[in-house]
């Protein structure tokens, strides 16, 4: 994947918008990765989406590794299914109506939809386990949403379930998840920050975990056992008062964001619908049930507010949108830097290359710090004298000049 | 990709749904690939979501080729946007209320998003033209949908929409992404059956046209001309009745779908949104703008119908969940059905491997005409004595005896 800057219709704002009071979204705004249609409803630009996507991905690498099965479930929702299980009030439900007068809802969670969908292809234990996933369009009618990608009015969620015959086997499966999340958050780049939290269960459960990401903008607070990077939420202290792990004393509260949850929903949604199988003596038994959510817009949010400075954003490496920015500074390097761009499009390195004849050094210089592209690679006349580039990591203040025809073999070393 | 049938939590079913009137929703949920959530709203199951991405991408990379940007808007949108266009009342747009009362809708078409989206970033004839579009789930208040995927009241659609300086600019463009949908048409598989289908532009331009497909089941009418491989809308005969290109009589009318449209608005939306660029003389000009659809989950739903028989579908291609059907039919050959299966996935050769010990061969035969895979591969006591596999294509009668350790390249060759 390559791209000409002259080509994209998306500029970098010089200043932050006034309209956003979060830090991710100011960011991913002003250096035009999304655009906000209104509070908590936003639109991915092309850089955005290229990023998005790539987390999209490492999900559902891991979410098929786990032997989960993709599927993609709709947004409206009938209300019946609701009033089975008790959820048609909930606050945050946006509501419509078909021409017909029929009442639905918009998905904010998917138990309602996918438990009468699998409950159609299973019947014996044989049936099970399975998982299922999707990547899609969630809705929450938010009272306030001033968080940016944090809290989103719509936005995209991975939500994952799995059906057992037994809470023993649901036990199994809810450890694999737990692993495959932590590979996830490491693959982002979060996992030094993120924290396996400890949650209560609500009514049929006595726990369920959530990850949480250490930021001074979460809306979440938590209680961190150092030796064993756990953590429990603050509102369930009363649960867990000392680390479940170790049984030693926890850190003090620190802010945090959730950036996935998992939850043992044992028999509380398949009973509702009445979803059982037969066992191998033939007696009907309740389909166990687990889920697992990641907000994936949010989790866009989350690593755009931890690796940020002054300057701006600064994308870890595997959802970094490009791998090199490629900024030619004259019209004397042009030749040049186009035989460049060429020679690592081949090379097949993913370059974003700035070849605007309009822009200044310094607007430059600015843009590359602004959209955080882990590597800048600059011609000049001058590096071009020397039949070298100038090469700058984003987290790094030193400037190496590399010989051109070596710039390959150096940015792969790496 | 590749896939054992035996960890496909989706069985196909015996008989086709009885709640279904369209061949291709009856075809598609018998076939495992879509669930009905209520009529018009349907899940993708794992092997609809891969024929639907692998549609997708078709016209990703044809968007791609014309310079168009992939973005992604949002389906929640202000109605003060659609009182500016006066499209607030359009009788089947879906209404919705957030808990501060601000009134939404949700987008059937971006119109209304991608104005303002686009205003932001552009003030010069120098930023023009420019082409945006995006793969995103859509939201239409239909009264009757008893199509299946023809007339969904939530689909998928590509919606593209180009920005220009003038109408003699959009009508370079216009004529190009023409080209590039018959491309698409081409690759999906449907060109030989597809129209150009000249139409009334409404209110604000002489001309638009459709991309309509020959069904039976179509809900539109056209007439074509043989001779130019082009169509007139029944409903517009009165302003072409005859043949727009060689001014020849038409034929009779045939049932069609429309799977397509390019419309050029011209400054229609431009203008309600005050979108104006500097032309090279300093003076302020509104935008031209064209837009461009594509029902995406629709053309799923005419490729399912246009290619299928009394057993079941016959995928195109390029689109088919898989290229190879492999069928192990007597656990003595279990063994070497598995050799095959990692063989076949070392060759990047997506397979659908039928593992199943508990489904007799005949069973597996009529999943392999339902599902509608190109190739069936099959293992049995008989031909392993042999060495050989039995190898049919879903579209031909005949069956050959290959040479296990010519397979691959015997495929290749296909």
């Amino acid at each position: 994947m390559t791209m000409r800057q002259s080509k994209l219709f998306v500029k970098t704002l010089r200043v932050a918008p006034k309209d956003e009071e979060s830090i991710n979204a100011k960011l991913l705004i002003q250096a035009g990765y999304v655009q906000k249609l209104m509070a908590g409803v936003y639109s991915f630009l092309p850089l955005g989406l290229i990023v998005l996507k790539k987390i999209e991905n490492i999900i559902r690498e891991e979410m098929n590794r786990v032997g989960a099965e993709e599927i993609l479930m709709p947004a409206l929702h009938p209300v019946e299914n609701y009033e089975k299980t008790g959820r048609q009030a909930i606050e945050d439900l946006f509501h419509t109506t078909l021409n017909n007068k029929k009442k639905l809802v918009l998905g904010q969670s998917h138990e309602e939809v996918v438990v009468p969908l699998i409950q159609k292809y299973i019947s014996s234990y044989r049936d099970l386990p399975l998982a299922v996933y999707q990547i899609q369009t969630k809705f929450r009618n938010e009272l306030r949403a001033k968080s940016g990608l944090f809290r989103g009015r719509e936005f995209i969620m991975k939500d994952l379930y799995s059906f057992h015959l037994s809470e023993d086997d649901l036990d199994v499966y809810y450890k694999l998840v737990q692993t495959a999340y932590q590979k996830i958050f490491d693959r982002v780049g979060i996992s030094a920050k993120t924290f396996l939290t400890y949650a209560g269960g609500g009514t049929f459960s006595k726990t369920s975990h959530e990850f949480q990401t250490i930021t001074e903008s979460g809306e979440d607070t938590i209680l961190i056992c150092d030796k064993c990077h756990i953590a429990v939420n603050e509102g369930d202290l009363n649960l867990f008062p000392k680390c479940p792990k170790c049984g030693g004393e926890l850190g003090k509260s620190t802010k945090s964001v959730e950036v996935a949850n998992i939850f043992p929903l044992k028999s509380r949604y398949s009973d509702a619908f009445g979803m059982k199988v037969k066992d191998n003596n033939g007696q009907d038994k309740s389909v166990i049930m687990g889920c697992y959510g990641i907000g994936v817009t949010r989790l866009m949010g989350v690593v755009a507010e931890l690796f940020c400075d002054e300057k701006g954003l600064i994308w870890p490496q595997e959802i970094a949108p490009f791998a090199v920015h490629l900024i030619g500074l004259s019209n004397n390097v042009k030749a040049e830097a186009e035989k460049l761009y060429e020679a690592l499009q081949k090379a097949n390195v993913a370059v974003l290359y700035d070849d605007r004849d309009s822009s200044s050094a310094g607007e430059k210089f600015a843009d590359f710090d602004l959209i955080g592209i882990p590597i800048r690679v600059v011609l000049s006349d001058k590096t071009i004298d020397q039949k070298k580039v100038e090469v700058k990591y984003r987290t790094s203040q030193k400037i190496e000049l590399i010989f051109i025809d070596q710039l390959i073999s150096y940015i792969n070393v790496w």
